[in-house]
């Protein structure tokens, strides 16, 4: 059965928005190939909860690519300066946060390009969202777009005729919405990880992206299985 | 005085191409960000190579990014399997050559990107040509072109107004052409490397980069500074 469906690279951080994602196009009728990175991030328990989540999922194993990031500074997610614990001190002069690693979307997507090259696959799914990440020049659904068109002229594949789509589901989604879709999809959302500053595996609930997810849940009306320090 | 200049990130490998590209930016006006990439390829030795040519031609100190691009497969450069050493070998039924690594400039750019970003870079060099690597997608001037509008949609430079360009200035060169341009600008060839397969520090002579480099000096009227093992 497997080998007539549509191969899927997933970028898979093992959050709750690429876990959506990853149950999107399993059910759009992709055979799922999920992409991780280990990229310096202090929040390495991602990666775990990648792999739980491609499990939960029935996607094939998760493929793990090493970066190193940090070699060239200028972000709190990879930098030893503190994760902003209030959302009006998220954003520079620029309004862009700084939480924002430069050319990430762009990186990982052109990784995902590679490995959607080697295996033959014909679509990418990426967690972009325009919504909560407003100030991410490469979180807008141009930059989606952009890429698309730059991938169908880098690669074999696109020598040869074949598309490549690349697939930003929740580009335009409130986190409630994401949860929503999630949820009726079946996600559990309990292996899914997304605090920036966790302790003791646990997150913090104060950070910007637990509390983006704290609303998420309560807005969408879905009990939240997080497990929080400060709760 | 370098400070009034404007940065410039440059793609430098240690090969002759990457070496007259720096030498270009140079000339050019540029403040050059040497940056260069340990991908698990056979050629370490061009990574010594590319210090040599920064310090050369007084540039800043190299950035090394350490990639693992063999996690894909699919490419004689990083793969296990044999390196051709007759160029009608050279490529597979679609004329995509077997030393093609998936998305190589793609993901390349994007690290340029994002070093360019960090350091306030606004220009990219990359010694991409589409004359002798007419079987790469990613060499072609369109695919340079759509890295360049993407790269503007995908940053917080390009949110605040500020334009970054993707320089290929060697693109429709001949390696001949290459090779005389470089000369005139005092680059020092006998510094790089452009070997898939070197022994003992020294190029084999019969792989197609050293084909081309070796026709290249030929044809360019230029002494060849290249220590072959067969000479």
């Amino acid at each position: 059965m497997n080998e007539q469906k549509p191969k899927a690279v997933i970028l898979l951080s093992g959050g709750l928005d690429s876990a959506t994602i990853l149950a999107i196009a399993k059910t759009s009728g992709f055979d799922c190939y999920p992409l991780t990175f280990d990229y310096g991030q202090r929040h390495r328990i991602e990666l775990k909860a990648a792999t739980a989540v491609a499990a939960h999922l029935q996607a094939h194993p998760v493929k793990q690519i090493t970066l190193d990031l940090r070699a060239f500074g200028g972000s709190a997610l990879t930098d030893d300066i503190d994760v902003p614990k209030d959302r009006t001190e998220l954003t520079n002069e620029n309004d862009i946060p700084v939480t924002y690693v430069p050319a990430r979307n762009t990186i990982l997507l052109s990784f995902a390009l590679g490995y959607a090259e080697v295996i033959g696959a014909t679509a990418i799914f990426i967690g972009a969202n325009a919504v909560d990440y407003s100030g991410y020049p490469d979180c807008r659904p141009e930059f989606i777009t952009a890429f698309e068109q730059l991938a169908n002229l880098a690669t074999a594949a696109g020598v040869s005729g074949e598309k490549l789509a690349i697939h930003a589901p929740l580009i335009d989604l409130t986190k409630a919405e994401i949860i929503q879709k999630g949820s009726a999809l079946g996600v559990d959302y309990g292996l899914t990880h997304s605090c920036y500053d966790p302790v003791d595996d646990k997150a913090c609930g104060a950070c910007d992206s637990c509390l983006l997810r704290r609303k998420g849940f309560d807005a969408a009306g879905v009990p939240d299985p997080t497990v929080y320090v400060d709760v």
